[in-house]
C-alpha cells in the first residue's frame, strides 16, 4: 500500500464500544481547536452526506439482515465516500481530521466475527481505500467496565454494544493485535483511568507527534 | 472464476436502456410458467428486500451524489444480497431464475463511464460475487430507437436513461462486445423486431437451451 503524502494529519480512535473512544475524540478535537488548529471531527460509519444513509442500512433493521460479506461491502462504500467527501478534501487543505473509528473497526469485529473475512477485509481496502491514519490512538479497556458503560448510553445504534462481553473480549485482543503489528501508527491508551486523565495523556500523545513531524 | 454447479437454470436479460429488456424477460417468465416451470423472475440492482433499500441508494437522489468507485461497491453489495436471499436459494430448489440485468451491465455501464473502472469491477466480481449466468439474453437495439422508447415510459428511476443517446451507443459496444468475448452464454437477440416476434425467438433459444442441457 502507498500512503499519500497530504499537507494535514489523519488521526482515528479505535476501540471496543464503550471505551469512551467518543468523548475523547471529541475532547482531542477541542483541545487542540484550543491551541488554535483547523480541526475536522468526524465519525464511521458515516461521516459524509452519502456515507451516513449508508450507515442508517448498517445501524438499523434487524441485526442477521446482512451478511458479513454483504455488511463488508457497505462498509467500505461508506467509507470510500467518507474519504472522498470529507476526509481528503480536508487533508489536502492541511486540517487535521479526527475520525471516531476507521478501517481498524472492521478489521478487528470482522475478524472477531470470522477470522477468514479478514482476507476480504484487506482485498477491498487496497482496492478501494489505500490509506492509514497517520496516527491512531486506541483506548484499551477492560471489556466488563466498558460494556457496562457502553449499554448505559443507549443510541438505538447498539448493535454491535449488544453481541456481549466474550465478544468485546475477542475484539479488543484483536485492536492489541493490530497495535503489537503497527506501534509506529497505533498508541494504545488506558481507558479505565478518569476521563481528563486520558484526555491529557492523549493530548500529551499528540503534542509529541506533532512536535516530530515538525522537525 | 469456478461456476458453482446448481440444480436450477440462472438466466439474465441485458441491453440498453429502453431496449425491451424488462417486457422481455417478463414474456419468458409467463411462456415457461405456462410450460411448468418454476419460475423466479427479478431485478438489478434489487431482487431481495436489502438490496432493494441499497437500490434506493443508487437511482433517488442527485446523479453525481457518488462516485464510480462507491457505486460500483454499492452494486455489489446489491448483488450480493441479491445472490445469496434470492438467486442461490432459487437455484438449489432447482428452479429458473430469470434476472432482469446482472453483473454484465455493471461492468458495460461503469467501463463506459471510465475504462479504467474495468479492473476494479472485475476484481470485485470476482471477491464477492463468482457467478455468471447460465445465459444472457442480450436485447440488441439501436440507441436512437431504444431512447425514444426507454424515456417514453419515465419512471422516476432513470438517471441511465437521461445519459444520451452517445452513451447509449457506448453502452450498445460495450455490450456486443462481452457477447462477442463470451458467445457461449451471451445470445444476441435482435430487438428492433415487434415485441412478441422477438418474445418468440428467445423462447425458441432458451428450449433449445433446456433440450441441450437435459441431454
Amino acid at each position: 500500500m502507498t500512503q499519500a503524502a497530504h499537507a494535514g494529519v489523519f488521526v482515528s480512535f479505535e476501540g471496543i464500544d464503550g471505551s469512551g473512544k467518543s468523548t475523547q475524540a471529541r475532547a482531542l478535537a477541542d483541545g487542540l481547536q484550543k491551541q488554535g488548529h483547523d480541526i475536522v471531527l468526524t465519525r464511521e460509519p458515516g461521516g459524509a452526506a452519502g456515507a451516513e444513509e449508508i450507515r442508517r442500512l448498517l445501524v438499523e433493521g434487524a441485526p442477521e439482515r446482512w451478511s458479513a460479506e454483504t455488511e463488508i461491502l457497505l462498509f467500505n462504500a461508506a467509507r470510500r465516500d467518507h474519504l472522498e467527501k470529507t476526509i481528503r478534501p480536508a487533508l489536502a487543505a492541511g486540517r487535521i481530521v479526527i475520525s471516531d473509528r476507521f478501517a481498524d473497526s472492521t478489521r478487528v469485529y470482522q475478524g472477531a466475527a470470522r477470522a477468514s473475512l479478514r482476507p476480504l477485509v484487506d482485498k477491498l481496502h487496497d482496492l478501494v481505500i489505500g490509506i492509514e491514519p497517520d496516527l491512531t490512538f486506541l483506548i484499551d479497556m477492560d471489556p466488563d467496565a466498558a460494556l457496562t458503560r457502553g449499554l448505559a448510553r443507549h443510541s438505538g445504534e447498539d448493535r454491535f454494544e449488544e453481541l456481549g462481553a466474550g465478544f468485546q473480549t475477542a475484539l479488543r485482543a484483536g485492536f492489541l493485535d493490530l497495535a503489537k503489528a503497527q506501534p509506529e501508527r497505533i498508541c494504545v491508551i488506558d481507558g479505565a483511568r478518569p476521563q481528563d486523565v486520558v484526555a491529557e495523556d492523549i493530548m500529551a500523545h499528540m503534542r509529541d507527534w506533532l512536535d516530530v513531524r515538525a522537525t
